[in-house]
């Protein structure tokens, strides 16, 4: 798997199963069930060989054949090498093995399972997006969603976690802007060859990804971004990250579909509730309702969620707490019977605590001695204290 | 129960423990958890001899004893009758039974019980509160959180069931005017006695309340609203209630404090979310998180959580058995090219059925998907189903 100066016999097998795999992915379309799942029954060459056979023996079989014949896979690596891309297959040092899962992941859309390999742009290893978090949610997010994105973007970038995203508009571009401003590796898994820029508008961003994280990609180099490409797109997000938030997403958001990756692979799956006004929150909150989702409102929760060792004890904002909660049941309920504003007596006190006045007395005392009652000569009063 | 022309010996009893109940009910606080206990472990009417009693043998207790001796219950009973008051005890017709769960729930900040006895004054009788909703949050309510909780409460009250609140600021207030908006029943719980007004802002609706539904009260007549009365009347609240509904409530909202009496109760809890920015949402965001409140959206989803009969899930018609017959030509041939008693690969069943190896791959996805054939480690296999 690293490279040999001279190639040793397994290095030349392996690149010989890069080649197949190469051309398998030339041949079928991302998340291909047949394709994956034979690729993994037979292996790839045998599967390969096997496909290129049929052309012989099978006349039904011709097309698929001659489309293998025609490809030269040695010559795609050449090409995608000079365009900065490179080829990841399931053996590589750098392959994300958390996308083993997909193999017995149930389908979607008739898309699944383990990719035949993964075409890469970027100095970010694929292995290191093991304790990655898929940030994504509706291309037409409100202010409010991209605004939580960013902020969950940021946190999860700061605790270490490279953030993955499908580089859409909304929410994905929130989310990797959220990570870019945190100083954090971020991930855009495009449904578009790993070459190509969709959408054009985020040609800045995912150049600079492509500089400074990756973009990646199932289709093969300057495959277009078509809508099937799009489903088999999201099982790669939710596959290679450790969970998956949905920050935005209507009832039929495509973000939904990653998210039913999620549970499927039985990654986390975490939701940001929003206005129930916002039809851009209503998807997310079923999800929420249906207990497919853990709701989530901050990268504090995200990263109690995805786990790991080290991370147990997030820091939460504290609960501001007041003198009064330190006080016993039975305090406190004379202390509400002190008048706000003016002084009152002890037996005027115990009425209206519905407590006999000994009682009351002693509890007065007490009370002055935790600084929260005063004894005035016109009788007990509150302090500033007790009325913080 | 039912009013007799002649007082039968049964109906002076029930009279006897009625004025028993308003003096214990007098003497303690709302919720005082050794006074409800006690009464339903003596009866209302030997607690109080006893307590009357213990004025002359223990020195200690002679403060609660003159307290009880000094009261006049038939009086206080009469007073309350020309404020429009009722006092309701169990036993009563008009009982809400719902509340006996309370005898058995896990006291909070040392309140809890069934209460002695329930002051009411309205025309609504509690025991129609069986299937009500109760709707409650924040004092400090959001435009957002007020507008959600009158939607909720007209659509609660439209199905038929009465909205419980708390008379307050902010969302209870919403919701009891959603509830009126819809022309459905709606009561207010209050922390000062039944015939006072709180918050005095309040007082057209409680009038309102009070001529069309109900304002209920466990701390007897002219108490004044304690914030240890909201504590216990909080659990009166969510016991009434089929089931809880908290709008909005920051981190220590007394919302939180009802909620935590259903969760009590084992009645169903159920949460709005809203932004993860609004501190107001803060509140109902962790219990969802923490899984103690379900998330709603609307009217609909509260009603489906509250539920009740004839609306269980319809099943689903079985399969007819004849599933081979259903098959495609083509997957029959597939189907039988797998061996009866053992498992093959793909290859081996594509060159027995003399199919090319892709085809027979998405067909045994198929047969697969349809429950004929399984993938096992050692290859495809039949199923019970394919062998019928």
């Amino acid at each position: 798997m690293s490279a040999a100066t001279t190639p040793s016999p397994t290095a030349v097998v392996r690149e010989r199963e890069r080649l197949a795999r190469v051309a398998l992915n030339r041949l079928g379309e991302p998340g291909d069930l047949r394709l994956t799942s034979l690729t993994r029954e037979l292996g790839a060459e045998r599967l390969h060989e096997m496909l290129l056979g049929e052309g012989e023996t099978n006349g039904l079989q011709t097309d698929v054949a001659a489309r293998l014949a025609a490809l030269d896979p040695a010559r795609e690596l050449e090409q995608a090498a000079r365009l900065g891309l490179r080829f990841v297959v399931p053996g590589d040092a750098e392959w994300p093995v958390q996308l083993e899962s997909l193999a017995t992941a149930a389908p979607l859309h008739e898309r699944g399972g383990v990719p035949v390999g993964l075409w890469v742009r970027g100095p970010l290893r694929l292995d290191e997006l093991a304790r990655s978090v898929a940030v994504v949610g509706s291309r037409a997010a409100t202010t409010y969603g991209d605004g939580v994105a960013a902020e969950i973007a940021a946190a999860v970038g700061r605790s270490g976690r490279p953030v993955v995203s499908g580089g859409a508009f909304g929410i994905d571009v929130a989310a990797h802007r959220g990570a870019v401003t945190a100083g954090a590796p971020t991930v855009a898994v495009l449904a578009c060859g790993a070459d190509r820029v969709y959408p054009a508008a985020h040609r800045e961003l995912i150049e600079h990804l492509a500089r400074t994280g990756a973009v990646v990609s199932e289709a093969a180099p300057g495959c277009a971004p078509l809508r099937i490409r799009f489903l088999a797109r999201n099982r790669i997000i939710a596959a290679l990250a450790a969970g998956t938030v949905v920050v935005e997403a209507a009832r039929r958001s495509g973000a939904l579909n990653t998210a039913g990756w999620a549970t499927r692979l039985h990654r986390p799956l975490m939701g940001v509730p929003g206005p129930v006004t916002s039809a851009g929150s209503a998807g997310v909150h079923e999800q929420i309702r249906a207990g497919a989702a853990a709701l989530v409102t901050c990268g504090a929760d995200v990263l109690e969620l995805v786990g790991g060792a080290g991370e147990a004890l997030v820091e939460r904002p504290p609960v501001p707490g007041t003198a009064r909660d330190a006080l016993s049941h039975r305090l406190r309920q004379v202390l509400d019977a002190v008048p706000a504003a003016s002084a009152a007596g002890a037996d005027s006190i115990a009425r209206v605590a519905g407590l006999g006045v000994l009682e009351v007395g002693s509890s007065l005392l007490r009370l002055q001695a935790a600084g929260m009652v005063l004894d005035t000569p016109a009788g007990w009063r509150l302090t500033e204290l007790a009325r913080a």
